[in-house]
């Protein structure tokens, strides 16, 4: 069963679903898989030898559409080029500014993707372009800021008119994703819920912490950023797992800055993989996300769950 | 158009709306109106005094169902009882240990709601044996705790079973019932949009702020509370809008706890109107609140676009 939306008809998919392109994890694989369950499947960012293996990867394994998400703080221009020239079915720029970038994507006739975290940079987003709106909420896992889905969502909905918005942070299920369409959302961008599947780039430890994970274990802060010496720019925070290394260093991100010792620290806990260590992303949906599915597979039963959602309560709604 | 639920069945009204008792602010003239509306209207906590009053005003001001809420950290035996000896339609402990007060309240036969900010104490909501468990996510306004509504609600339903739930923060509108009710709530409770009522204890000043303001103008902390040496308990933070007070000093709580002359001049402040100072209560769904609107015709209005949303996405579940 299809559940039809200005977003499917833009993108010519089954299901308003689109996996988060999620740097480092989201690779080829995953966006094909996504692409073949009738989903948008999106290649997270990397360098440009990453990308060229992951575009190449999702290529090879399906015939369907699938886009690329790039950090709008860290385009290179090449990568940029190089990345329209993939003619992907849409390139999604997030975190930081588009407009150095959106021009050349519009102007090539790519579906124009800008997420955003707050209600000014959406109508940014519209001033610029932007083909679809993805509104995040800071459920959601990895880098994000403040505003949570729910009541951020249909005020995006409102400021976008007739440009389809997508819902992203908190959504793991078809629960969501009927939520998502209720405030407007064209869709909904899932990413926590796509890490637990074996296409995913993680290993079996990160995929089990997942799997294990409560929201209360998740955490949003810059501890590991700033302990690889990130640039990520300062507003945005990260959603991850705790581990005893966060609990140590929340809210002293600054100290962490300058202690070197603390850092080769964790560098020698992520190197022999101990879990105390161990960077993992993840959104506080984390909660309904408890089994390793196939990606493909995934797709299909999150839109399933969201027509029954639908359905049932649809049902109960009594006559005038 | 009726919406019916496991919690429309429980109380028998028309819609499956809560006015959330917000303290000071959810007197007798709110919860008779929203309850004239169809949904369930909700007196707020006070001392005793304030509660003959109000409870007096619900009871004069509609025939329907009403109920009042309650703080558990803070209930005196004294008005337990006497809040059950008024049989309102539902009794509301939030914020703290329901143990020592459920089965006062079990016992008398009226339905109890046990608001919720954690999935641990969602566990124990239902071992106490509340009736409905309300979900609350920290895009609420006043008091709350840190989860966002979208991934929580359904988190709590997986644990409820066929308990009702209740989608507290984040929903002003039908949009928002509706996405609650996708996320398996049987209702939602809304506070914000009903501030924004000729019914709600609050001065105009505070009303104009309301329908002006935007989420990125609220804060969460505990500077309102301790300004005033509220014994609030520490986890429990408040949503309030932003000011050059509350700019201040957010953050810098601790300090403010022994600084005399801030609280001196916060009351003054306060004391002339000025809204540099003056303490209003918001969610994040303030975005949404844009005028002011009789509650029980609001009730209606939100039900009915919660319908219009359903029945439009509905329309476009495609065939298999």
């Amino acid at each position: 069963m299809g559940l039809h939306t200005t977003l499917t008809s833009l993108l010519g998919i089954d299901h308003p679903i689109v996996s988060a392109p999620m740097g480092g994890v989201a690779g080829g694989r995953l966006a094909a898989a996504v692409a073949n369950g009738g989903g948008l499947g999106m290649v997270g960012s990397g360098d440009l030898d990453w990308l060229r293996r992951e575009c190449a990867l999702a290529r090879a394994g399906t015939e369907k559409p699938w886009g690329v998400g790039l950090l709008a703080w860290a385009i290179d221009d090449d990568v940029l080029q190089w990345v329209i020239d993939q003619r992907p079915a849409a390139i999604m720029l997030s975190f930081g500014d588009p407009t150095p970038h959106a021009d050349a994507v519009r102007a090539a006739g790519i579906p124009l993707f800008v997420q955003v975290t707050t209600l000014p940079d959406a109508l940014h987003a519209l001033e610029v372009g932007a083909d679809v709106v993805v509104a995040q909420g800071a459920e959601a896992g990895g880098h994000g800021e403040g505003r949570a889905t729910l009541p951020f969502v249909p005020a995006v909905v409102d400021a976008a008119g007739t440009t389809p918005v997508v819902a992203a942070g908190g959504v793991a299920d078809g629960r969501g994703l009927a939520a998502a369409l209720m405030l407007g959302a064209a869709g909904a961008m899932i990413g926590t819920r796509f890490e637990a599947t074996p296409e995913a780039l993680l290993g079996d430890g990160e995929r089990t912490a997942i799997t294990g994970a409560s929201a209360a274990g998740t955490t949003r802060d810059r501890v590991l950023d700033i302990v690889v010496d990130s640039p990520w720019p300062h507003r945005f925070t990260a959603r991850t797992l705790r581990n005893r290394f966060t609990d140590a260093w929340h809210g002293h991100e600054d100290a962490l800055r300058f202690d070197s010792s603390a850092k080769a620290e964790y560098r020698d806990g992520v190197e022999r993989g101990d879990p105390d260590y161990l960077p993992v992303w993840a959104g506080e949906a984390v909660d309904l996300v408890t089994d390793v599915t196939g990606a493909t597979e995934l797709v299909g039963r999150i839109a399933g769950e969201a027509a029954h959602a639908m359905e049932t309560v649809h049902a109960n709604l009594g006559g005038s």
